[in-house]
């Protein structure tokens, strides 16, 4: 049995999933807050799991041939402005360092909030033929943004992220990178992280400051609110015209470049946690987790049982990521710790245990025992891994089928949405006016239009007038 | 033969070494410059330097126990202010934060130059037993110096670095951890970078602001040059106090915490390029090498050559970092790119050689070429690897060796570095005014105290009076 002292200082994600969540991630010791406002300490537990999304992520974009490099965090101010759109969304919410050292500067610098800038500044002096492209670059870095209502991970001042940024030749070619990179983040979030995800588009009033198009996943976390959990931009030649990024092609003549860009944060933890968790802690899904099998012994002071487990993790060490607990805490107490901190399994093994040569795997998800002889331990461990890894996947899929409704006119979406959390499906005329209104009468956003359009009506849910996609809407992280 | 175009491109060393310097980085495509003054863009050929390097240091960390986390980049001013020594050191070259979006800050913040007050202030509230001791948490981050002049690699503004920080019961536990950090930094810069350094303590004057003892690794470059290779400082109990880090002790005492801090940096890829390049370009060290072998085909629109090179790769890439340059560029011109680019390998494949049933390997760093039957080229790869990293320290510590001289006195002293460019190993009897003398007489400075003591003679090199220490000496990055 758990130890119920820790798991009793959590509230229950019923009675209120925001509290739920701040108490997750101090009693799991993701994160501390700082004497920084607006910024926080990513702890080990945390940065374990950032380092594995690192891993994972970066690996996926090599295999498309990404290259990283390192672009300054400084933009002067003038760069900044070059492009119109971009600098209006921006600007609002940069820091801004004025002084170095003890003079004040002559232009002042923004931290940056996103390297667009940067990387067509960079650009504009690194491609001069059609030889030259593609480029595919990406950064891992931390960024800056001036917020004033901050939640750990989901949104703060600093946090960490990747940002690909790459030029091409024709705007097919950009385009077909940005989906491309859309697809990459989909396949992470489904397979690796077991969050589901809509694939979609913006409207011009979600998408993002200077793009032509932004494609965007979003996922639905266990409170019915949507998380925009990726994004990925095709810039056209905006941005290419306006810092003048131009190459040689095949023909002779000077062309503009095209241009995208994708990102995808630290708030991805915050989506593990409010999309697995529950009311023991967290839940991580085997392919994420820094730990995927804590062993715990029981009645650890007799003799056999701590070398039987140190036994177990030799065993299990060349294939899975495992640790034994052997503090002088109480089994129950390690349980609690365990499920806390969201290790897939557990593995138990006591005197009885011991003499029967076999041992208790517990799942974290299920709470499902399994009594395993010994030199079977190895593959079970696999075998059950793989099988909480996508049944992680399917529960927070029909958890989301469940939470997602239909509206064919604005009293059953308000309706809707006054009773229930949830994505809702309805149609929309194209207009930024039923947008605005519903985001006034419900603060409800349109999350995407989904690339699996549906006809659920043919008059837009707002306006009344006729409709032209349908969109996912929700209240959004 | 290599083509002489791109080579004939650089400066020669011996003519100009700064210039010879400017120019690899730029040839093999390191660095680039940017619009924000002090600050570059690091590359792909170089950022996977820094990528190989973090993954080595990262992982002989995590042997001993590291931890990796991430504390914010801002420090707000009266954070900084904390420890008296420390804030005298670094206010005069932080870059400040003054407003936040359209608002000016009621507090101003720093861009962090290193965060021992960031982790005073998280040690603080997460410390309280001895229980939670030690923390040995480590962040990889980049950092921000408003440096007047600026070099790539060696000085910038901002620079990537990993800055490790621990807090420990007592005086001894602070220490052996200091200790352990140098020689962990010792040994990787030997064993990975091929490049041998003298271990040692830093005077007083060149020791880290609010240190109390700080050891270094100090290595000597190609032009005699030295270069401060890595830092690790005993910080015994000062920002304890300064900061009010306490915790309950077994004898239920409250005690302060013993802390440490230890850094190396982007600037370790300036070294490698110093160390051991040539008038060709680079010379990577094979184990930090992202290219250890270019495969490259001699005539390649015959038939079967481009095959046979794709081959070879296949057959390579289980064991090594290989690829074929397969562009229309000419051999000569291939194995000038790969000679400046630092390759350490490259396999020469063409026709004759496969009617041979063999090609050809070329180290970079002898030139010299050896033939291999198809059969044996994993295994041969393997051994010249191996070879070659261990020939790059011997030649590196050969060189630094031969440029490190010995005076008696102030003439031989003043003599030395009049005439030649190393390190002077010379007696000193430990007052600051001689390091200052020697700085304004001679722009040389004490690099380290090392462990390895020897009686060169009984006075002080500079004023004559009883030696206590034997110092190295030398000119500076």
């Amino acid at each position: 049995m758990a130890d119920k002292k820790l798991v009793e200082s959590i509230t229950s994600m019923e009675e209120d999933f925001a509290q739920w969540y701040t108490d997750v991630v101090k009693k799991a010791e993701l994160i501390d807050y700082t004497s920084v406002k607006g910024c926080m300490v990513i702890k080990p537990a945390g940065y374990a799991i950032w380092e594995n999304i690192q891993k994972n992520l970066d690996a996926m974009f090599k295999e498309t041939g990404v290259q990283n490099v390192y672009l300054p965090m400084f933009i002067p101010e003038s760069l900044l402005e070059k492009e119109k759109d971009h600098v209006e969304g921006f600007a609002p919410e940069v820091a801004w360092v004025t002084h170095g050292g003890l003079n004040e500067l002559q232009e002042r610098l923004c931290v940056r909030p996103t390297s667009e800038t940067l990387f067509c500044d960079f650009y504009k002096n690194d491609i001069h033929s059609y030889r030259d492209l593609p480029k595919v670059y990406n950064q891992w870095c931390s960024v800056v943004r001036w917020e004033k209502e901050t939640r750990p991970f989901l949104r703060s001042r600093e946090f960490l992220w990747q940002e690909g940024h790459t030029a091409h030749a024709t705007f097919e070619d950009a385009e077909a990178r940005t989906i491309q990179m859309l697809n990459v983040y989909a396949d992470f979030c489904e397979k690796v992280l077991a969050i589901p995800v809509i694939k979609g588009r913006k409207t011009d009033k979600e998408k993002f400051a200077g793009a032509e198009a932004t494609y965007t996943i979003e996922s639905l976390m266990h409170d019915g609110k949507a998380l925009q959990s990726g994004t990925s931009h095709n810039f056209g030649d905006g941005f290419a015209k306006a810092f003048g990024i131009q190459f040689a092609d095949k023909d002779n003549t000077l062309k503009y470049v095209y241009q995208t860009s994708w990102g995808m944060t630290t708030r991805m933890i915050g989506a593990i946690i409010m999309v697995h968790g529950d009311d023991s802690g967290l839940v991580l899904p085997p392919k994420i987790a820094p730990t995927q099998v804590m062993v715990i012994p029981i009645q650890q002071k007799k003799e056999g049982v701590l070398d039987k487990a140190f036994e177990l993790e030799g065993i299990l060490k060349s294939n899975y990521r495992v640790k034994v607990d052997d503090s002088d805490k109480s089994p129950g107490w390690k349980f609690s710790e365990q499920e806390m901190r969201g290790i897939p399994l557990r593995v138990e093994v006591g005197p009885k245990d011991i003499e029967a040569g076999k041992c208790v795997i517990c799942r974290r998800d299920t709470r499902e025992k399994t009594e395993v002889p010994f030199d079977q331990l190895d593959a079970k461990v696999g075998e059950i891994l793989e099988q909480m890894q996508s049944d992680m996947l399917e529960r927070a899929r029909a958890h989301r089928d469940e939470h997602t409704y239909v509206a064919h006119n604005y009293d059953e979406f308000t309706g809707i949405f006054n009773e229930k959390a949830g994505f809702v499906k309805a149609m929309w005329c194209g207009d930024q006016a039923c947008e605005d209104k519903i985001k006034e009468d419900l603060s409800v956003t349109s999350r995407c239009m989904p690339f699996e359009q549906e006809q659920i009506s043919d008059t837009c849910v707002c306006c009344g007038r006729p409709a032209k996609k349908m969109v996912y809407w929700g209240r959004a992280y």
